[in-house]
């Protein structure tokens, strides 16, 4: 994935600094700051427990409907689990933000990624605020400062962006990400340690936001994984500045429905650079489920399947031991009726009435699957219900990253 | 564990022969006989992928309503997802070993464990039953050699026995399993790649013995998990030969009582040896949940974590990241309130009041970590319900062992 390219939304601006949180000493304080209160759309985590900055976020976006002036976000420390000593902290850091930008305190919206449980030191937030607030700017080099500063295991940068045209007008999307480990979002509305952040410069109103939102998630961040672990961070914030010339009221059925679509591709785009950048992976993989009885049931096997060690060891060797994807399927809690559920891989036939395919080639079958990319396509033969879901392999390197605790 | 001892209970004889079905070339099919049809229980995988030997008993035992004359086993083909080629497998199987042992056929339970997949090659299979047979002994020796026999990835030999006094008379038991991955047992009444078969020489009824094993199961091979992958082929299969002179009906309260400990331990012991031989494993953790509001709830916290990728990782390093184990928990489904949760680690604090505990010292944690056993503890502060779950850490080796496919 490239770098930050021109043509940028209206009506934003990024920056962003060494606070000295990252023990790296990278960049780890990212700054959004919207000219004006932007519009904003949110999910957070469905995990029980959760950060001080959701428990915030959550109250803040409560309380103005869904507006947002800027955005502070700190990498290197998740401020979980920290008590009220962290809920303090995140409040103290809106207060200082909001000050700094003229801006009501629930105007700011604070996020953290990093290590569970150790005390966020905030004095280090509040004094590199004023610093990031003096380097803002709306090109490209800005924009790409922020999206590397929300970054912790990530191995690459990982941008997005969209235009949609409106006649003489245009409207823009840039969205970027950070994620690699404990990646299994479950995003709800209301309620990541992947943190999405989409800018748009379209005029909308909050509640026609969170409309768009919510299905270009579930497709995207809500059908991948990594590992299966859900974070107690996960965030995806939607904001629209309105700087554009085109409003979302006054916008054709054709507009709306293009912008519906490129803010689908470039959640699309994230998702996939997310696992593209798993943590130790050499394989992406999707899971096409088709002919479930609901899509439900598709996402249920996909994850039981995508989860399952054996299976993400197999893919990691291209080995097509495809009654490790039937095991998982068969403890899913789905029912189905294995006469009728057929797999291919690559479109090359392995599983069928029951039984191993006749035309089952193991050479070529193996082949493909040492492709850094293939589909694995399994028609379930009972519905119509369907699933797209991607996700990685299982290395050696994943095992090394987390668990890399030495004495 | 060390090998079979003696005192074995009556009634019963072992063999073993090498059939040719295991690439290794070591005993890969063994019989156990009784003397005249045992009174047996059985609990079978609830996968909705089932192997054909799985359907067969499951017929059978549905026939005689649990009796049992000779169980046959063969390792390294799991005979899963064969069609209808492995249905008349299993079938043949069972017809010669009833010629042979002169007995009805649905008296012969089927057992298969290995790759899935792979038609079985059946031809090998009624070629070692004559031999096998010829070799039937009720010694240690033959109790051990059926015990080896039916390993596959397993490195330990996993037996475990038990004794009863009735006054001048005793029963016994003796029990061995294999296993090692695709462990994440979930047994159903009638409904493993655990396979597990005790034998004992009480006197007892078919539903009493179906009453003694339920119970027997869920605190032991249904609350252990290596890697979460639930097979096709998980089966428990008590054998009662009524050869000692203690009878069910007419026993004590106190010898009931007993019986039921003793059958306990060695299910106990059993499910402890798969672990301690989990693929890779390094470090065998249990998991003590207490004071959730059931003990299904408690059970769901425990699966939770023990899947989790990031917390095995981090107890293959003695790595005490428990905001790892909170994450877990949280994302399991159970609602709970993070500020009542306490963790320890053998005993020492961790978390508690929704942070870091103040007594927590992460040198003395790290070495209680670094012991190949330990316990988390994890008290929800919430109401009476508990469970005990046995689990191990993911390594480097886990991933080698499942990823092995060479061009």
């Amino acid at each position: 994935m490239a770098s930050v390219r021109k043509e940028l939304p209206k009506g934003f601006r990024w920056a962003a600094v060494k606070a000295g949180i990252k023990a790296s000493g990278r960049p780890d304080l990212a700054v959004a700051v919207a000219d004006t209160a932007a519009t904003a759309a949110v999910m957070f985590t469905k995990n029980q427990v959760v950060a001080a900055p959701i428990i915030v976020g959550r109250e803040f976006m409560t309380a103005t409907g869904g507006r947002v002036r800027a955005v502070v976000v700190n990498a290197g420390n998740a401020n979980c689990a920290t008590g009220k000593a962290g809920l303090d902290a995140a409040y103290a850091t809106c207060k200082s933000a909001a000050e700094i930008f003229e801006c009501p305190q629930n105007e700011v919206f604070p996020s953290s990624t990093g290590i569970i449980g150790v005390p966020l030191p905030v004095e280090k937030l509040l004094a590199g605020l004023p610093i990031a607030a003096a380097g803002l700017g709306s090109r490209p080099a800005d924009a790409e400062a922020f999206a590397k500063a929300i970054m912790t295991t990530d191995t690459k940068l990982k941008v997005s962006q969209g235009c949609v045209e409106d006649g003489a007008n245009s409207v823009h999307i840039f969205g970027t990400c950070k994620g690699a480990g404990m990646i299994g979002p479950q995003l709800g509305p209301p309620h990541a340690t992947m943190l999405v952040y989409l800018f748009t410069d379209l005029a909308i109103g909050a509640e026609d936001l969170r409309g768009l939102l919510g299905p270009a998630v579930e497709s995207s961040f809500n059908s991948i994984s990594v590992d299966g672990d859900t974070s107690t961070n996960d965030t995806v914030l939607l904001l629209a500045s309105g700087a554009s010339s085109v409003n979302w009221d006054a916008a054709s059925t054709a507009v709306r429905s293009s912008f519906t679509k490129e803010l689908q591709r470039v959640c699309d785009e994230l998702a996939h650079a997310v696992i593209d950048d798993g943590e130790g992976a050499t394989h992406v993989v999707t899971l096409d489920i088709t002919s479930a009885r609901s899509n439900t049931e598709a996402k249920t096997i996909a994850k039981s399947i995508a989860h399952s060690p054996l299976c993400k060891t197999a893919w990691s060797s291209a080995d097509p031991n495809w009654g490790r994807l039937l095991a998982a399927a068969g403890y899913s809690g789905v029912e189905f009726d294995l006469e009728k559920v057929r797999i291919t891989i690559e479109g090359l036939p392995v599983f069928e009435n029951g039984v191993r395919a006749e035309a089952f080639d193991e050479a070529a079958t193996h082949a493909v699957m040492r492709e850094r990319e293939y589909t694995i396509s399994i028609d379930m033969g009972q519905g119509d219900g369907s699933c797209r879901f991607l996700t990685c392999d299982l290395t050696v390197e994943y095992v090394h990253i987390n668990a890399d605790y030495s004495t």
